[in-house]
């Protein structure tokens, strides 16, 4: 059978990036469409009911919602090339487990670093750089999250890396200096062909922020 | 080797509940630890450094946390009886979603309907019945979530069930007179020896709640 394969997305998702990326990795073929957020299409709107949200991989007619679970069915379906999660079930937890961390923890600290001011800007670095440290702890010497290669934590975090520049702009702090171990694991990441070529310009994530922060009213002085 | 396993947990948990149920799928012996949640132990917290939360898993004294996680890592590795996620890749992408769905909406509408009154009881309760019909729905004419065997979405809703008592004394309504077809459903599930074993006595989980509710000044007239 002819794989048919759509992913509902928006450009500057880091949820829909990681779809991208996992894709990438696999070497699949799809269709890309762009969805104007305030403005949802029909076809979002059915194969989301739920929670009506990008990403959302269409596969054959099939959909498959929520971004880890779309990387790990990816992982599943394509499995003869490039494999995300570790072989070994204790590893596998584990990526997992600091994956759901990231869920968890990450995007709320992150996105006060671009859309606060004053006191809770201050508590938003605080509290992203040191989700960041925990993570470089879990990374420690290797050279990525999945050990030798580039693996489905890897996936999870990397895509947020396409803000990094923005989240420094905008909260005036170098995530570089709090975090060089990561930092390193960065530019390792961004060495590989298909995670560079399915993650945004940073600068335009920048522009798509600022324009938000004008929206909002933040402060942009 | 010997397999050595450890469950820290805490007897009303819904989430513990959830990894005794796939021990006793899987005829996994192991220890039981019951912890006292206000003096958490050593062991607790050094295995969950992270959410310092029960329950964790120690096997041949490696930690794994997260409910779910959990259950799919017995699952793998106590691979040969019981298979609890199904095998093919789309189904294993649904169970992993409506499990998700259940972590971010159910506990905090349950809570309410026991630690809650007058306006934000009513609310509580409607919105807790909202996402049981939702669940209702996708169980269909089924007779698991895993379709002809109980499986591991089932695992992750069963554990809820024996609060079913305390959210229906305490919120005043019925869960049977709402949704008949999930209550067919938790039937078929307590006929199943290894599940209603696994399951705490629900008068002794009231009697908890009761508790709680005195501690927190709820009233309980």
């Amino acid at each position: 059978m002819a794989e048919k394969v759509i992913l509902l997305d928006f450009f500057a998702s880091m949820f829909g990036m990681r779809v991208r990326v996992a894709l990438a990795a696999k070497g699949v073929e799809y269709e890309f469409r762009e969805e104007d957020l305030p403005n949802k299409s029909q076809l979002l709107l059915q194969s989301n009911p739920i929670h009506k949200k990008i990403p959302v991989l269409i596969h054959n007619d099939k959909p498959v919602c929520e971004s880890l679970i779309i990387v790990e069915y990816i992982d599943e379906v394509w499995n003869q090339k490039y494999p995300l999660l570790p072989s070994h079930p204790y590893q596998r937890a584990q990526a997992r487990f600091w994956a759901d961390y990231i869920d968890k923890k990450l995007y709320d600290a992150a996105r006060k670093t671009w859309t606060k001011s004053g006191e809770e800007l201050e508590a938003g670095k605080k509290e992203f750089v040191e989700i960041l440290k925990q993570l470089e702890s879990e990374l420690g010497d290797k050279a990525f999250f999945g050990g030798e290669s580039f693996g489905f934590l890897d996936v999870a975090l990397v895509t947020y890396t396409a803000w990094f520049h923005t989240y420094e702009k905008c909260g005036g702090f170098s995530i570089g200096e709090h975090c060089p171990t990561l930092s390193a694991w960065v530019k390792r990441c961004l060495e590989i062909d298909f995670v560079s070529n399915s993650l945004i310009d940073p600068t335009k994530v920048y522009e798509f922020a600022l324009k938000i922060r004008k929206v909002f009213g933040i402060d942009t002085s």
